[in-house]
């Protein structure tokens, strides 16, 4: 007999080994239906799955995360064999579930084009008609690979997991076997709705040294409703992702000559950057920090120092070949290590201390291909970054006052209610990725936690997610599609100090190693100008507005008062331009809205007579008639209150 | 019968074959003595070549560039003798004249202390004292390979040497030879006055992969007064030297574990290019530019359509290797093709342009590591970069334009009576060295030569100088021992924009290429940072300086109101601190003085009760007492109108 304890606390009794399908049939047909995959003793299963013993036992469903997994899962495969049945001579690599639905990377002779798509869309709708049960079974390696000898790929990932000694599991829909393992639904037919998306180029394991694939992108649902709702809230999505307004606003481009993540700014998105790094940079400077600028790169002899080259190597862009040159320099991944060197510079006291070094310091991580993304995910990118050297007893205030400063940027931005403030530890069970010891790391994150809970932030904690050198404070935000980001840190390090040879005297002439808090205040520019474009869908406030008004004459003879106009608006420091072309005045202020631009001027034969200006606001429309140095004073309390 | 034709136009007959010496020795016994070379129709030749035809003649001395260098060649031989005199282990590589003086390098077990230096001075009076005669001889590839058998540096030259079937001349003076090409003074005994300045690492040819070896610098002149004279400049320049006076400013340092020519500005340096940076930028876009922000790297692709792979590669940081990688990156020595990116994301019409796009742009050349100089030669700078887009029509306006946007930056900074125009044209002996062809070449020189006689700016022409696709005006100007460097160039580029497939449409429908300007208006900030603080020694115009006021409170019962200072001088964004040590008010004075603090408030009982301040001018002394907001007032004129 084995007894199985249900989420609701009620038990069910069997008698002998019983596959955890059947037991959701047992407590009900509809469960079963629904089922996707089991949760037994809380580790997700296959519902093929054998119960042997007593044990806790739960159904997920689509609308759990691992049900909804296993149900992409299963389409990933449909997506797979309908390819196969169309172009059998494409082979596959691998095709998981992720977040909003699966995707399948083929090694194809040529992309697959939108019609492509669409003629194995209508393939798979015939799979999920055909209802084909899914079975599961297990083969030796040499059974393995005669299977797969004309999939290079499958054949690459049997041979691995044979010198791991992992079993090799395959799920069998008619005609078509994948490795694969799991979970799976039981048959094809459970994937009523499902959708296509795109198709891209991605690198064998995310590694641009590999051979490119096409990815197809796709997502499922088990209702057509929920399908549509989806597809409707991808669009609105869409309309605000930033990759696609902030190009269509011209804010920034790519080119591919230079190279994947590594964005251009155009005109508009760098004077957005150049308005923020000011305003960052003069904050800053009020609440006592001190500029630094410091170099892109050094020799690896820094990187050793700080243990980013043990450490974080793979992250870096390298020069040169340790067995061959000289000197060996990376790109910097981070800016600790060079404003250390401006702390070095002299001795230094307790009377000296704190001090808060800032820097808008553009730093270099050599992202995978597959992870890059629009502005958020980019492999050169500029943080308004910041270290604060000081005492034990300063660390609290210090690390409250930064706090204070990310939460007065945020709030500026309208950013502050889409945060979420997460704790992130480290990892016990992962020494190795962390430099210090045990004792010190429970220290500092207790510490940190004392900290945290006098400021009275909603926060949540996650291991290891710290740094390699301390705990830290990450501020977590989503971008349209919903998914989770770090927009920035901050950090308290006992550790950097003592490897650096960073030390102060203090009152009692002693030398102690001080403490470093790292920090933002906004992140990085790139980054936050993605999630700004989102939170706006473009239409930015009026003192980040890259074009902050256009003056639209309704004939040429307008045009000498409208040339007034933008000089009188540059002595407030407006920016302002004007549209000459001869186009109905209609065509003009659509055009000046779509491009979001908050305040236009319409100027015809009664505006020069009285010397006046009739306003449009983006948002409020026709603001009628008024003064120029009225509107001047009217704009420039928008622009000083940064009115969000 | 030969016929020599004299400078001053005379004419001077010999019986045959005759040596300059002799020639010299004809026309005077004075002019022998202190002659140091001979032009033999217009090339520079030793004083022991023999005039075999009618020529021009003119003898150099020590007042002619030619006659220095070969005086203080001579200079540089008695160094290595006296080197081997005393460590007959340590072997030669090469010692040339060089502007100021003259150097050798030599491979030592260990580098020469000063006193080494002292022992060597020594033992080069002795030679110069023995007055050894100078010979010249030449020897087969065979004989000289067994005279420099023990010379490894020399045995390489002279392998060189026979593969160009160039000849393999020596001088000797007493038991020492050297390979050399000449010119040489006839003995030892005229090199009167010398010194020998410093030793430091240098590379055999300059390349930091080969050897390191020791150098040794000196200068040399023929009486010892010039010589006092010369010392007693270097002790001045040395004062303002930005190398030195920089860093015991703290404006910089630099750090061995980063690297050479990679300097970290500290917070005071960092604060004078920030200043810089958004005066630049603003005055440029009150002038219509528009601002980018561009990658720092690219793949190589981008080089190899510029010419920069093909033409530069040896002056750029490579990520990755051609052969290995799918994708080679280089870190980017020059912004040109980035911006054109930003050009290239949409159509362009007549009616665009001009389009002038700025950037504050961070650059990289891998400099060699003798070459690199304080923040004047560094492997990573931030240049004031430009690039404007026009029609032919529009040219000369925007060069002049940019001209005029130099004088103003340069007045402001007060550099302009510093600079000397520099016209770069090519080098048509050296075409290979530059892309188009010779009559486009002719064509935008002659076109640029209009340009600039309209301005009736006083430049010079240089050949050889341009950029490898245009000629360029430099902005010349010397450091304070009297080095020349371009501090920046405006070019003319009619080649590139085909390259990069830009073009507009003009009025009749056409796709042009249109040209472009590459410009600078302060060059790059490192380097004007650099000549600033030698033109000013250190003491910045208040709007730079770094620090503007320092309070010196009496007595700690002033502190209170010194804090209300402060915060008073914010409000009109004037920077100040407070010297709160309980050191002697003259003291305090002295070292706000030697730290170059443009004013000194000394706040006592008096002030206090007063609610006034006693100002003190770093350049002026003791401007007595006022009120504060008068203080701040006239401050604030003296900031706004950028008072030098």
């Amino acid at each position: 007999m084995i007894t199985v304890t249900l989420k609701s606390g009620d038990k069910k009794e069997f008698d002998g080994r019983i596959p955890a399908i059947e037991i959701a049939a047992a407590i009900g047909a509809g469960l079963a239906k629904a089922a996707c995959a089991a949760k037994i003793n809380g580790t997700v299963c296959d519902l093929r799955t054998v119960v042997e013993n007593d044990c806790e036992f739960e159904i997920c469903t689509f609308d759990d995360k691992e049900g909804r997994a296993a149900f992409r899962h299963t389409a990933a495969h449909i997506l797979a064999q309908a390819v196969k049945r169309i172009y059998p001579d494409v082979t596959l690599a691998i095709g998981p579930a992720i977040d909003d639905g699966f995707y399948y990377d083929f090694d194809t002779e040529k992309p697959f084009t939108n019609e492509d798509l669409e003629k194995i869309e209508a393939e798979m709708k015939k799979i999920v008609k055909e209802d084909l049960k899914l079975e599961r079974f297990e083969l030796s390696f040499d059974e393995a690979s005669d299977l797969f000898k004309n999939e290079p790929y499958k054949t690459e990932l049997i041979k691995e997991l044979k010198e791991k000694g992992e079993e090799l599991s395959f799920y069998k829909q008619g005609e078509f076997t994948d490795l694969c393992a799991g979970s799976h639904l039981m048959s094809t037919g459970a994937v009523k709705a499902f959708k296509l998306l795109s198709a891209t180029g991605a690198y064998w394991r995310g590694d641009s040294k590999n051979k490119s694939l096409t990815r197809i992108y796709g997502t499922a649902f088990p209702k057509a409703s929920m399908l549509e709702e989806h597809l409707t809230a991808l669009e609105e999505a869409k309309k605000r992702d930033h990759n696609k307004l902030g190009r269509e606003l011209e804010l920034f481009t790519t080119s591919e000559v230079i190279g994947q993540g590594l964005p251009i700014l155009l005109p508009k998105g760098a004077k957005v950057v150049q308005i923020l790094q000011r305003f960052v940079e003069d904050i800053e400077e009020s609440r006592g920090y001190v500029l630094t600028k410091t170099p892109s790169f050094a020799k690896s002899d820094l990187y050793k120092i700080s243990g980013h080259w043990q450490h974080y190597k793979d992250g870096m862009f390298v020069m040169g070949d340790e067995e061959k040159d000289k000197e060996v320099f990376a790109l910097r991944p981070m800016t600790c290590p060079f404003q250390f060197q401006a702390y070095l510079n002299r001795s230094r006291s307790y009377r000296d201390l704190p001090i808060r070094y800032n820097e808008t310091a553009t730093l270099f991580r050599n992202e995978a291909s597959g992870e890059m993304h629009g502005l958020i995910r980019i492999r050169q990118f500029t943080l308004a970054e910041g270290h604060i050297v000081c005492t034990p007893e300063q660390v609290e205030k210090e690390f409250l006052d930064a706090i204070d400063l990310v939460k007065f940027m945020l709030t500026t931005l309208g950013l502050e209610e889409d945060i979420q403030y997460r704790f992130s530890k480290w990892d016990e069970n992962n020494r190795e990725k962390y430099i210090g010891d045990p004792e010190q790391w429970e220290n500092t994150q207790n510490f940190m936690r004392e900290i945290l809970n006098k400021t009275g932030l909603n926060y949540y904690e996650a291991d290891g997610e710290a740094a390699f050198y301390g705990p830290k404070l990450d501020m977590q935000i989503k971008n349209v599609y919903g998914k989770e980001d770090t927009l920035f840190t901050i950090q308290i390090d006992f550790q950097l100090a003592e490897r650096f040879g960073m030390v102060y005297t203090d009152s009692n002439g002693e030398k102690k190693f001080p403490i470093i808090i790292h920090r933002s205040s906004i992140g990085c520019y790139e980054r936050t100008l993605a999630l700004l474009i989102e939170k706006y869908a473009g239409a930015f406030p009026l003192w980040l507005a890259p074009d902050q008004v256009r003056i639209l004459p309704i004939a040429d003879r307008h045009n000498e008062y409208c040339e007034s106009l933008v000089k009188t608006l540059k002595k407030y420091s407006i920016r302002a331009d004007i549209d000459y072309r001869s186009e109905k005045i209609g065509f003009k202020i659509r055009e000046a809205q779509l491009q979001k631009i908050p305040y236009m001027l319409i100027i015809g034969d009664n505006e020069v007579e009285n010397k006046q200006v009739s306003v449009r606001s983006r948002k409020e429309g026709d603001l009628g008639t008024m003064e120029v140095d009225l509107l001047c004073e009217k704009l420039n309390s928008e622009i000083m209150n940064k009115i969000i």
